[in-house]
């Protein structure tokens, strides 16, 4: 399940709620360009800002289809209650994995942590992915709190954040044998790969699929330079997303590519200032090219 | 409204949802030491780990058992649409105003955090607190994103952090008069207080209120040094806040009076280690004497 690139496309929402023609449209890009799975409701889903009907609504529509591509579907949210609702209404929909982060208000502690995730992975049938992601959690993860939390039952992966690409060798002497390490933020994807990441959660290859393939492709077949001058040639894109942040940007190249009709975001998410989108169109061009 | 003691009382959970006993309790206690309001759903209660029932629930119980004392409620939410619909059940359950802080998982730009505020400032019929709470939200308030956000209709005060307390007058220069100025973070009080504050947003107050008082009252009769005083006193609680979050001390002390069945607090939080109870028990029997 947590191999390969696993694409995170948008959730596009209107006033009324999720866009499922848009949603449909934007599932089958991912299957025509083959990705390995399908995460719905990543942070890049909105996963955190949609009530329980609407991420069980998207869950199931992208099951449907994904067509033979296993979904994996993201269950954070504040509460472990909530957590747990949002497990069930995944695999009642037929999701293949899930993925959960330490969604925070009040800082957690490393037993607040890890008692989530032991709650969690109790009442779960399909395996789960960690979700490291320190700029939306504000959770600190130290290496204990990985082999801990990689030591219970169903816990198949980590997500581990760009900064972390350069320590893959070392994590993985850390954790059990059968635990994938999946790199996060996309500018790090072509290191993190490099360095024996089994996989890649792409925010990018939830909108554009067949540019993060030109990075996947080769770096599955073993020739991560190739992958590391296409990530390269990329650069201004990563420039945007450090600017400006992977989720508002993936959104603007969707309203831009009429994927999705603007705004797509949910408030109090803005999209990207008219200037920024200026800039982002000739980017695109540019990477296009 | 939004003037003298503000008592966030916690909200007492179990497993089964609110304890509606325990919660009618701890509002008597508030009642019956004469705060100048409550707010029910603050930090201290919990508010970002229920659900949209229990909160109005909650916000119900509150205003029912508060007598002549005015409730207000914490409303924020991570999506703007979820504030909106807290603040209909909290307008509908008789909140003579409401708590707004800009819960955050993408980080928010001022941008997003003015147009959260414009949106639900044009809702209400009540006032609003603006809830400047760096260490849940990771928002940073600056000056000019105060000044625009309490020019908006409605809003009535701003309740600022503890490292604010020494810029009260500072703040008070660059706002509408109107505008009250509440301190948080209980240690900071005091000193909040004698720089010119009109209110307190009290932890504390909402679960030992006469403690609360004996910093509040010397306050309002302009014994500023007497209020420094008592504040001093209870320094060896303020140090269990700052290590430990006074939200997790004040539920251990809400519990070890009995005041609420242990566990209290919702997971992924769990309550404080038994070795921290010790030493809190001790620290009460030292504040009380």
């Amino acid at each position: 399940m947590f191999t390969g690139l696993s694409a995170f496309p948008l959730t596009p929402l209107t006033r009324e709620g999720v866009d499922e023609v848009a949603h449909a449209g934007l599932t089958a890009r991912l299957v025509d360009a083959s990705v390995d799975s399908i995460t719905a409701l990543g942070s890049t889903g909105s996963y955190v800002y949609l009530d329980r009907a609407s991420r069980a609504r998207v869950a199931r529509l992208t099951v449907e289809n994904a067509g033979s591509i296993p979904v994996a579907v993201g269950i954070g949210a504040l509460s472990t209650r909530a957590v747990l609702e949002h497990a069930e209404d995944a695999q009642n929909a037929g999701a293949a994995g899930v993925l959960l982060a330490p969604v925070s208000y009040q800082p957690l502690t490393p037993d607040d942590v890890f008692g989530l995730f032991e709650d969690v992975t109790r009442e779960l049938s399909v395996p789960l992915a960690v979700y490291d992601n320190p700029a939306t959690t504000h959770v600190t993860f130290t290496d204990e709190l990985y082999a801990a939390i990689a030591a219970l039952p169903n816990v198949a992966s980590i997500k581990i954040p760009p900064a972390a690409a350069s320590r893959v060798p070392e994590l993985k002497g850390l954790l059990p044998s059968g635990i994938t390490l999946g790199i996060s933020g996309d500018a790090a994807a072509a290191t993190g790969l490099a360095q024996g990441c089994d996989a890649w959660f792409s925010a990018i290859g939830g909108t554009l699929p067949l540019l993060a393939q030109g990075i996947a492709r080769p770096a599955r077949a073993g020739d991560h330079p190739a992958a590391l001058r296409e990530s390269a040639r990329l650069q201004p894109l990563w420039d945007l997303f450090a600017e400006h942040g992977s989720y508002r940007v993936i959104a603007a190249i969707a309203e831009h590519l009429e994927l999705v009709t603007r705004p797509s975001l949910p408030r109090p998410i803005r999209g990207l200032p008219d200037e920024t989108r200026v800039r982002l169109a000739a980017v695109l061009k540019f990477v296009a090219a």
